[in-house]
């Protein structure tokens, strides 16, 4: 270990968050720079602070931030990306901070409140529905008073999305005539698309729409591994007055503590429940990237480091 | 002619009005039904009341509605798309009311302000800009301080709109390099995009996008006549947290007298100048349409009855 200087903390990781925007982050400079060959590869990470220098940590609180794939990760007195503290609270776990109450669920729940902005008796379609995005998602859809349908790749998770988590139908997208399953789970057509995978689920959700819906452009993941283009039927948002818009949580970050109160509340109250896919070992965690995109896990993807 | 009833009123067509929504009207159910093999096309038009037993309506009365492609309209006592009176105004030619004054610039103007609400010193890039729509949606930027860039066809559709109509800058398509030209005409990004074409247009507008950009989508007419995809680069309405918004004229009906004075005044001011491309005979109507798709007019297109 190097010797801390003034103002650091060392802080030894023992949770690693695996998202799909970190496939972004190995391709291009988008809304953060790539990370260049050579360096720690960019991750959300929940670590305990082990030796402290640092005015604002001691030993032993643990905290949340960009850790990055390693074993130990050293805070600047000023690092530009914040760590921030997480509480304790009975019931939760720690790790609910890397999903349901971090922020796969204050994106799901900003996307939900202040873009699509769901009203009772609402259609609400989710894609990835079994993620911690989409999962987070369509049970603020319930919350809110909407008719929710899931849409995801295999039976178990849409099992789970209907049995545990409530959503009024759920589909697999890789059964035959699961576009017409779709339409029967739809009756009354679509208000509100939360969007995640995009490519032919999105056109097919999009085809179902109704007068004035909206699509929260929540992600894209049919298109971060390969070639894709985008739906063909965008005609349809001229002739049924659409909305698609695109966001990122980085955008609330002022208001995450809001956000984070709002879910802990409905976690409290067993209407938010959550389910962690967990790999274990740091050297594990190329391959579980690889599960976001070929559906290998359900609820939040963590790597127990 | 035939007798009329009570509650009628006969009128001569004396200007029809060409749009790039006919296409539409001719190929699906829309927004309003397709029209059927053997029916009146449909067709907005101006036209003179030749007989009337229509308590509104007198004869030598103009009037504006969907008067079909046809010499002759009845209007029936309650239609259900309404005829509306053409007010005589000094300097202002009848035909205004099939173009500037009319649903062509009422849609760019409800566009502009409602769904791009333009700031002073954002660029504003608008396509099919010579267009009856375009021309109007670029002019109104200039209105509200914006840098404003078209994209048309021809070097003298892009001469008009910055010779004549004030535009900072026009692009011709067709031209090598466009892309390039496009960069360097827009050197802080576009903020609006005013679209009408879609396709490799819309998806090179997208690309150059600044944070939380706004797209107006106002038709796609480069899909209308031939099979076409979305743009590949959606992503970025994620990345740069923009947003995409489709409209219909026909849900602002309730303003257009506020629309229809807001335009008459600024083309009073000279600040809004119009074209027309007028092609004479009812049936040159046929082919008239067709030069909407092929870049044959500038301006409004009007065939005279």
């Amino acid at each position: 270990m190097p010797e801390l200087q003034d103002g650091q903390a060392l802080a030894k990781v023992k949770y690693l968050s695996m998202d799909p925007t970190m496939r972004v982050w190995m391709a291009v400079d988008s809304y953060l720079p790539a990370v260049a060959i050579g360096e720690v590869m960019r991750a959300g990470g929940l670590a305990e602070i082990v030796e402290s220098r640092h005015a604002q940590f001691k030993t032993g609180e643990k905290v949340f931030g960009l850790t990055g794939l390693q074993d130990y990760t050293i805070i600047e007195a000023q690092s530009k990306i914040a760590f921030q503290k997480i509480p304790s609270i009975p019931f939760v776990s720690e790790t609910a901070f890397l999903g349901v109450l971090g922020l796969t669920g204050l994106t799901a729940y900003f996307g939900m409140t202040e873009i699509a902005k769901p009203q009772k008796g609402e259609t609400l379609v989710v894609s990835a529905a079994a993620g911690a995005t989409g999962s987070v998602a369509g049970q603020i859809g319930k919350i809110h008073g909407c008719r929710v349908v899931g849409i995801a790749g295999t039976d178990e998770k849409c099992a789970w999305l209907r049995d545990e988590l409530g959503f009024d139908a759920a589909i697999n997208y890789k059964h035959a005539h699961w576009k017409e399953k779709l339409a029967a789970a739809t009756p009354n057509g679509i208000d509100i698309d939360y969007e995640n995978v995009g490519g032919e689920i999105m056109e097919e959700v999009l085809s179902r729409m109704n007068l004035h819906g909206r699509v929260v452009l929540c992600g894209l993941i049919s298109g971060y591994t390969k070639e894709s283009t985008g739906p063909a039927n965008l005609g349809l948002l001229i002739v049924k007055r659409l909305k698609i818009e695109g966001f990122l949580i980085l955008d609330y970050a002022s208001r995450f503590t809001e956000g984070a109160m709002e879910l802990g509340k409905w976690k409290m109250m067993g209407k938010l429940k959550d389910r962690q896919t967990v790999v274990e070992g740091l050297e594990k965690a190329p391959e579980a990237i690889n599960m976001l995109f070929t559906g290998g896990n359900i609820g939040k993807l963590i790597v127990k480091v």
